[in-house]
């Protein structure tokens, strides 16, 4: 009998992973299929990772109100197993809690996250895991680190209250006087979806910023603050993420946790992978299905599906992907056998995003019957 | 090796059946799966049906401009060999021919049609196969007796000029005295995409006639008309046409042939069929794809994919339907082992129509990518 490990990603706007492998799932069994089926949801940093982290390490979740992205409170959740934390930067600086009209790089801020921290951090953590997709700042990190109780100084080394982004060229000194004192004891992974730098054409401004509702100008005065913020963060603390990769994750917020908190900076997807014992169940597997909302070349740079099928291709196994719309020109292909749009006929963008679900199962179902010819 | 038989209907308003074919055959090629193919496009009577025929029959193909549906001249073709005629109604008459403003069933008339018999019978045929799908009038076949020479007299005996499916209650006799004279030695078979009888709620003005621009009050009235009409030929022909199954294809076209010609009535799928030499291909094949630009209930009553679904499925072959959008309510299900619609993400019918033919291409790659799986 043929095994099939079911290891999608999220289909943004529409399903979680977890919902996203059960349409799946349903569908194959629903066929005349035979076959083992291995549920492995996956995520690789972005919005919803902390409820597949959680599925796999079976975390301890407490919630926590705290500041979101544009200064309203948000509810927000992270997850502890003894000293280890995981946080979801989403969660509480999220772009899933800003309107589109709302958008505005200038007022966003990470702050809530720094509160996450901070609260883990007195309930003992001492191995912090930061999933840092999905954000709504470009804000260096700034939020955090006030929310973490850091203060700036400027040339007369006068306080600068209530800094933000837009402030930060007035920022000389950075003062950890008042950092939350536990903090020397952590240790930081930050889960990045991205491997942008912080700065230039790949960087945190140019090519996230847009999303989070800059306009040109707005692009070119955030490089040029990112650009200062750096040169701040190296002077002050001697190191240089200007060329890091993955520095510009979450509006620089990677890049921060590097330069001050000497975080380490690593692929999301490789991490939930093996938190999720992919390499094991690889193994054991036939054929693997994944997917996500859409498969073209961004899937080939560091997202789920794509290092998914990337290293079942690597072992010889035949790799399926399922997904809304697929761009049959990104290079990602090479590494599938077989790519389907579960759209069905005519649809709105709308309308597909509602329907993701059964037309998931109806795909995954004819899928099944052919695999079942002999 | 295995053999695929590749045996689809035209995709309405996008492609031609022998172009869905060929997109399908060239999207296996393209993939890993080492087959034989085998096209065998078909047709069910509808538009396009003449092409399909032609390419099986390798007709002489005749043009000539005959009176479109709303009175102004089309260029019209029709095929022969030997003394066989193939006359394809939607050519002459059809509704391809009418815009969605234009549509007007006290206009629309079957007289072109009646054109190309003519010039048929002046050209030897003594067996016209008549395709009748894709009409634009409900006429019950006035305006092809007209064309043929047939006058129709008032209670008084007086000559009705340029009467209209609106004055048919207005007849009293139906005057064949100058009827083309050859014709007596004519066989007629009628291919019908449809059963629907001539009258009711399942007859040719309930259902057919609203997409031919009647409203609901028309509908009620040539309901009223056509039942008139079929009293009056029963009367004068001694044929009893009210429930006889396909009476109603081509706004009761079909009928009247039958009742004054004493044509067949026949499944123009079925014939077709039989043409290409489906069964013979049937056997020796053990994969059927087939499709159509909806595949739905509609599917299952005499449509050709549904007819090649059946005949494959009854004597166990596999059977694929590829589709614009499919039901999967549809009983015609049954017949099916895997249908896929080739939509790729949310596009507008617009977008889908025009994309109809790389998507099919993509779709047919990736079912034989999984069809090489071992």
């Amino acid at each position: 009998m043929k095994r099939i490990l079911i290891c999608p990603n999220a289909f943004k706007h529409a399903l979680s992973s977890i919902e996203v492998s059960h349409a799946i799932m349903l569908g194959l069994q629903e066929s005349s299929f035979a076959c083992d089926l291995v549920e492995l949801p996956i995520a690789d940093g972005g919005d919803g990772s902390l409820e597949i982290i959680d599925s796999y390490l079976h975390l301890v979740l407490h919630e926590k109100e705290v500041v979101g992205p544009l200064g309203k409170n948000v509810r927000s959740r992270f997850g502890m197993d003894g000293r280890l934390a995981v946080i979801e930067l989403a969660d509480a600086s999220g772009i899933k809690y800003v309107s589109e009209q709302e958008r505005n790089v200038w007022k966003a801020s990470s702050y809530g996250t720094g509160q996450l921290i901070h609260e883990a951090i007195e309930r003992g953590a001492d191995k912090i895991y930061l999933t840092v997709g999905g954000s709504a700042s470009v804000d260096g990190g700034l939020g955090i680190l006030k929310a973490l109780g850091v203060r700036f100084l400027d040339r007369n080394s006068n306080h600068l209250e209530n800094v933000t982004v837009a402030d930060i060229h007035q920022i000389v000194t950075i003062d950890l006087s008042r950092l939350v004192f536990q903090i020397s004891e952590v240790k930081f992974t930050v889960l990045c979806d991205v491997e942008n730098p912080l700065l230039g054409p790949e960087g945190a401004a140019r090519v996230f910023a847009p999303q989070k509702g800059a306009k040109a100008d707005d692009v070119v005065k955030l490089d040029g603050i990112m650009s200062y913020w750096a040169d701040l963060l190296e002077k002050q603390f001697g190191k240089r993420i200007h060329e890091l990769k993955g520095a510009g994750a979450a509006g620089g917020v990677a890049g921060m946790m590097s330069a001050i908190f000497n975080a380490e900076l690593t692929s999301g997807a490789e991490q939930i992978l093996e938190w999720a014992s992919f390499e094991e169940n690889l193994q054991n597997c036939d054929i693997v299905i994944t997917g996500e909302g859409k498969i073209d070349e961004q899937t080939g740079y560091g997202k789920g599906p794509g290092l998914v099928a990337q290293k079942a291709k690597a072992v010889n196994k035949k790799v399926i992907g399922l997904c809304g719309a697929v761009d049959h020109q990104g290079a990602v292909l090479q590494y599938f056998d077989a790519v389907f749009s579960v759209t069905n006929g005519a649809e709105t963008l709308r309308d597909a995003l509602s329907k993701t679900e059964i037309n998931l199962r109806h795909t995954a179902f004819q899928l099944g019957q052919i695999l079942s010819f002999d």
